[in-house]
């Protein structure tokens, strides 16, 4: 699959603002790779195709999780939000037949990070947090550092993104703490 | 050995500083154990002992945690201010003959935490945190909720720590993060 199918099969499925946050993340990936030495084509793929199954039933999401012997089942004790990052990975692989295990990695841990990430993983993680629509307090500061460190901006989303969970009393998926204690 | 005897033994190895801080936490863990329906004597008696190592050259906490098979090697990736509150549980039992593990556990785990941890292991973590002599932003906030929920008093001391820890730029040790998660 190119990425014009790609961006055609996200057109189809995916409502028009989440749509444009793909577009958003695949141009921001691609820009993040050539400057940090990734595959700029991979990480064009992942950010476009990275949520495609945000918007299927969670009923699915958790059987396509349930099925899968490489996707560990932790994810339904914690957050439904974490859920479409490995299914998306498992969906795009079945049904487009897409097997570049780099892609579809940096789809499946794009939500919660984890420990010894690739370069590929980071640069979907952080494209998701700091792509032009993005809006949220902080975000320029970490637009900034990711211009000069690809390393401290994911360790600034990290450290962001757990601080808002503890403050809002919410569980952390244990792979997100292990990614922030492994960049500390 | 009894109350007077462990005053004792902390006052010949301890700080004056430490030593007053030692009593506050034994006084605030007894109450809390009298409150929450734990033992108030094994509360007073780990919250005499806990930090009875903490002045122990590092060299020589490693030691016993290496030593001891039930002391994870884990804690030595991590900061050497973990390290006194296993290797005391360790030292009180060798020295002291303290068998009550219990008491131990509430030693052990007064500086990390852990998963399920029983009533006294969080009387003595909260004790420690809201004793008296402890003066921070937030702490009369946690004695308040300390005075009607030992539960919600342990999370937000979890919550708080762990955010300072972040801020800090620090790691944060695994079982401190799965006691939050367990508490949430």
């Amino acid at each position: 699959m190119n990425i014009e199918e790609a961006e055609q099969a996200i057109r189809d499925i995916l409502p028009e603002k989440r749509y444009v946050h793909s577009l958003g993340v695949s141009e921001t990936a691609g820009k993040l790779a050539e400057k940090y030495g990734a595959d700029p084509y991979k990480a064009r793929l992942a950010g476009m195709l990275h949520d495609i199954v945000k918007y299927f039933p969670d009923d699915q999401l958790k059987r396509i999780i349930l099925r899968r012997a490489d996707i560990s089942n932790d994810y339904l004790a914690y957050s439904v939000k974490l859920w479409h990052a490995p299914a998306g990975a498992a969906y795009v692989q079945e049904n487009y037949g897409i097997d570049d295990h780099e892609v579809l990695n940096a789809m499946a841990f794009h939500t919660t990070g984890r420990k010894s990430m690739t370069d590929l993983e980071k640069i979907i993680f952080l494209a998701d947090y700091i792509e032009p629509g993005r809006d949220f307090p902080g975000v320029d500061e970490v637009r900034e550092v990711a211009g000069r460190s690809l390393d401290e901006a994911v360790f600034q989303e990290l450290q962001r993104t757990i601080i808002h969970l503890l403050n809002k009393r919410q569980r952390v998926y244990p792979e997100t703490f292990e990614a922030y204690n492994d960049l500390v």
